[in-house]
């Protein structure tokens, strides 16, 4: 029988370069599966439906929400974003480990609905760093950059429903780190149900 | 502060090549403490005090169970065996990983007493192989051999009590995988308060 793949959630602080991590996991280990998410908001130049996003109506995601079709979902200045649930199934049903990289809100939505998914948090070793890199990326004003600190100080007493820390210093460390996560899990006791069913009646077989 | 060590439990089937593990482990991450188990039975021709057992009398061992100095323990032929618990604390206290490599009840008995201990249980991909290694060894009796694998047939029931199983094919790739068990185990969430801690008044400090 297939063994069920596992699914990795990343999150992070705004800043914490949990992006970039995935991007390099999913490069060196290409047989995990990325879960793309789908959003009613537009297109934008350069973005390509089903690599960044799924585009879909409004209509869509919201009959997709009613039947429950959503793994989790947010909405932001009026628009939704969420993570479609018959791929990250599929996937994990035919056996391929799945990553998501989302908000903590959704990763904890998913925590609820998926007990057996494997939350991972992202956090710099110092909160300067964070100030750091979001006034390095030169695409948003102090204001917003505020907005998104802010946020990551009301995250902060969320972490302890995540099962993994990485403090994200050097990215192959980083890496590491995610690929070490993803094989020790698949080595808890409750993968092996069937090998130790296995082993007991082949021993059986051998003492009797 | 300094963090805490781990303790890493190896248990596995006679034959299934746990002790091979755990020595190669050892010589790949010298920082890593293994334990010394006490016994009362007599020093054999080439074995060392404090490298292969520690050598204590009956009484001096009672007394340690007296005392609760002993982590597990258990007597096979008139004779006891035991971890002592003195050595184990102090080296996870200074922030060293420790590794045990005992019998499955000694090794649930720690994980009573002890709930973060990480329990890893080492099996062969086919119980056959358990049958050729206890022959191939060459030092046992036919009678002594089915014994073992009566007693592995017992100690089925009880795996899932376990964290971890590694399936031991290449021992190249059981100590990589006792590796990975460590180094995730590392980044499980409950290490890290003091560092959230941290960069929550970091996170404060910038925002206010």
């Amino acid at each position: 029988m297939e063994e069920k793949g596992l699914l990795l959630i990343v999150s992070g602080f705004s800043g914490a370069g949990k992006g970039t991590i995935v991007k390099e996991f999913i490069s060196r280990n290409n047989d995990v599966r990325l879960s793309v998410s789908a959003t009613t908001r537009e297109k934008r130049q350069g973005e390509q439906e089903g690599v960044h996003y799924y585009y879909i109506s409004k209509d869509q995601f919201e009959n997709m929400i009613d039947r429950g079709d959503m793994f989790e979902y947010a909405s932001y200045v009026n628009n939704y974003y969420g993570t479609p649930k018959s791929f990250v199934m599929k996937q994990l049903e035919e056996g391929h480990d799945v990553i998501l990289e989302i908000e903590m809100q959704g990763a904890l939505q998913v925590k609820r609905m998926y007990d057996e998914a494997i939350l991972i948090f992202v956090v710099p070793p110092h909160a300067k760093d964070l100030e750091d890199r979001l006034f390095g990326r030169g695409t948003e004003t102090a204001e917003v950059i505020k907005n998104r600190l802010r946020r990551s100080c009301e995250e902060v007493d969320l972490i302890k429903y995540y099962d993994y820390i990485i403090v994200n210093d050097q990215l192959s460390d980083s890496v590491r780190m995610l690929e070490n996560i993803r094989n020790a899990e698949h080595l808890k006791v409750k993968h092996y149900e069937n090998l130790i069913d296995k082993l007991k009646g082949e021993l059986q077989g051998i003492i009797n």
